[in-house]
C-alpha cells in the first residue's frame, strides 16, 4: 500500500524546493545560514520528505488547480516554513540535540539565534501569503498556528503532571500534529481559489481540512505506537523511548484511564522515583498492552484513517490527485520508510 | 514642547485598549494569562504608553481616517502585538529580569511558555490584518518584522565583538527600533486605504513610513545618550548602565571610530578584562564626550528629529492629526516622562 507515494512526494518536493530555497536566500544572512543548515541544504542531507507542502499542492490539484500556480506553490512553502519554525523552537524547548541524525540548529548556533531563525521563518510564511492577498489562506494558517502553539504549551504543561486525562492528551496531540496537517491539506486549495472562494469551494476546502485533521490524528497515533513498540532501525529512536522518558502519549494515557488493574500497576510504575530499569520499561509496555491501551490506539488510528480516506472519496473520486493523496495517506500511516 | 502629548497618547490608548484586551482574551488560556501579565493588565500596572498603536491611529487620521475604523484599530493592535512579541523574546535572550519595574514574564512562567506567548502575539498580529484582507498592510508589517528580527540577530552577534563599525551599529539600531516605528506610523493609513491604495495614497503612506523611521532613529539616539548620561530616576536604569555593560551603543562606537587619542583610550579601557570600576565608568563617559561621540549622537538625534518633522509638514500641515503627531514626536524625543 502506498508504493507510489515516494515518487509522488519526490515530484512534489521537486516542484516546491526551488521556491523554498529562493525565499530562504532572501532572509538576513544569519537567518539564512541557520535555516539552510536546519533544512540540511548545505551538507547534502536534504530536507526530509516535505509532507506538508506535498499535501498543499495535492489538495489544490484535487479541486482543479494544476499545482504549479504561484499562489499554490507559495501556500506550500508557507506550511513548510511554519512546520520548520515549530521544529526549530521545539528542539530548543525539548533540548533535543539531534534531528534526522544531524545536530539541531541551536546546538550549532546557540539558542538565541536559532530562536530568531524560527521567528524569521514564521514571518516569512505570512509574507508569502500576503503577496497573493489571500485573506482566507492567511486566516486559516494563522488559526492553525495558534492551535499549534497552544498544543506545544499544553505539552510542556502536561509533561510534568501525573493526572493527564485522555481528552487533554488528544487535544494536545491535535494541536501539535493535526492542526498544521489540516491547514496544509487545505491551504493550497484556499490560496488557489483566492477571491473565488464561494460556498461550494468552501465546502471542498473544508473537506480537505477535515481530511488533514484525521490524517494528523492517525499519524500521531501511529507515532505513539512506534514510540513504544517501534523498531529502532525504522524509527531512529531507541526501543520504547517514550516509556523510558515517561511520556504521557495517548496509548499510555488510555492505559492509565482504563480502570484496569494493569492500568493501576502502570501508574504506580511510572510514578516511582528514579530511572526506569530495562525490566521496568518492558513491564510498562506489557501493562499498556494488557490494559487495552495498545488496542485502543490501533483502533483510533484505524478510525481516523478511514475518516481521512472517506473525505477524499467525497471530495474528488475522479481527480488524478485522488489517487496520489490516497497513496500518500496510506504510505504515511504504514510508516514503511 | 509636547505638553499635549500625554493627553493625546492617553486618548489613543483609550481607543485601542479594549480591542487589545479582547483579542488577548481569545488566546489559549496559558497564552492569555502570560500576555495579560506581560501587559500588566491584572495588577493595575498598565501597559506603558502604547506609542506604536497611537502612531498607527494618528497616521491614519493624518490621511483622512477618523481613526476608529476597525481596520485602523486592528492595525494599531497588530503593531502593539508585534512590539510585545519582541519584548517577550528579547527579555529571554537578554536575561532581563525586570521591565517597567515588574518581573519579566519568563521569570514567572519559565522561558518556554513565555517564548510561546510571544509567538502567539506574533501570530495574532497577522491574524488581525488578514481579517481585513489588507495585503499591503500584511506585507509592510511582515517586512518590518523581518528587519526587527535581523536587528536583534545583529545585536546578539555584535555584542561579543570589539570591531563594530558605525554602519553596523546604525543598521542594527534601525532594525531594532526604527523598523517597527516606521511600520507603526504607516500601517493604520495603509490598512485604512485598503484596496484604494493607489499611487497618491502610497506617496502619503511612504511619507508616514519615513517619518516613523526618522522618529525611531532619533528616539534610539536619545536612548543611547540617556544610557550614558541619563538620570536614574528618569530612565529607571542605573547611571551609565550602557557603559557598565560595555554596550556598543552608537555614541560609544562613534567615539571608538573617531580616530582621536581619547577614542583609542576608550577602546583600551573597554577591552580590558574584569569589571569596570566606578572610576573606569566615569572615565569612559568622559572619553566618549571628549572624542566627540556625545556631540555626534546629539547631532544625529537633531537631524533625524528635523527629518521626521519635515515629513509631517509635507504630509498633512492642515490635518488635526498634524498637531497631535508633532506633539507626540517632540514629547518622545524630549523624554520628559
Amino acid at each position: 500500500m502506498g508504493a507510489q507515494a515516494p515518487h509522488v512526494l519526490a515530484a512534489m518536493k521537486g516542484l516546491v524546493d526551488p521556491a523554498l530555497r529562493g525565499y530562504v536566500d532572501g532572509l538576513h544572512p544569519k537567518m539564512r545560514e541557520i535555516s539552510r543548515f536546519h533544512f540540511g541544504w548545505d551538507d547534502g542531507a536534504g530536507s526530509g520528505k516535505a509532507v506538508r507542502p506535498a499535501l498543499a499542492v495535492l489538495g489544490a490539484r484535487a479541486v482543479g488547480a494544476s499545482g504549479d500556480e504561484p499562489a499554490v506553490v507559495d501556500a506550500a512553502c508557507a506550511v513548510e516554513f511554519i512546520h520548520n519554525f515549530s521544529l526549530l523552537h521545539d528542539d530548543i524547548m525539548d533540548k533535543d540535540r539531534t534531528r534526522r541524525h544531524r545536530p539541531t540548529a541551536w546546538t550549532v548556533y546557540g539558542t538565541d539565534q536559532a530562536l530568531l531563525a524560527g521567528c524569521a521563518l514564521h514571518t516569512l510564511a505570512f509574507e508569502l501569503l500576503a503577496r497573493h492577498g489571500a485573506a482566507a489562506a492567511l486566516d486559516a494558517l494563522a488559526r492553525s498556528v495558534q492551535v499549534l502553539i497552544a498544543g506545544q504549551s499544553d505539552d510542556l504543561y502536561l509533561a510534568d503532571r501525573q493526572d493527564v486525562t485522555l481528552d487533554q492528551c488528544l487535544e494536545m496531540e491535535a494541536g501539535k500534529t493535526a492542526s498544521l496537517l489540516s491547514a496544509s491539506a487545505s491551504l493550497g486549495a484556499i490560496a488557489w481559489y483566492g477571491d473565488a472562494l464561494g460556498q461550494d469551494a468552501r465546502a471542498k476546502t473544508d473537506l480537505l481540512a477535515e481530511y488533514g485533521h484525521h490524517l494528523g490524528m492517525a499519524f500521531q497515533m501511529v507515532d505513539d505506537l512506534l514510540g513504544i513498540w517501534g523498531e529502532q532501525d525504522r524509527t531512529g529512536k531507541p526501543v520504547a523511548a517514550d516509556l523510558r522518558a515517561r511520556k504521557r502519549s495517548a496509548p499510555v494515557v488510555a492505559a492509565l484511564a482504563s480502570g484496569t488493574r494493569e492500568g493501576e500497576r502502570l501508574g504506580a510504575l511510572l510514578a516511582a522515583p528514579g530511572e526506569l530499569s530495562e525490566e521496568d520499561v518492558a513491564l510498562a509496555a506489557k501493562l499498556v498492552e494488557e490494559s487495552g491501551g495498545r488496542a485502543w490506539a490501533r483502533e483510533r488510528a484505524d478510525v481516523h484513517t478511514s475518516e481521512a480516506l472517506a473525505r477524499l472519496d467525497r471530495l474528488a473520486p475522479d481527480a488524478a490527485a485522488f489517487g496520489d493523496l490516497t497513496e500518500v495517506t496510506r504510505f504515511l500511516l504504514s510508516r514503511e520508510w
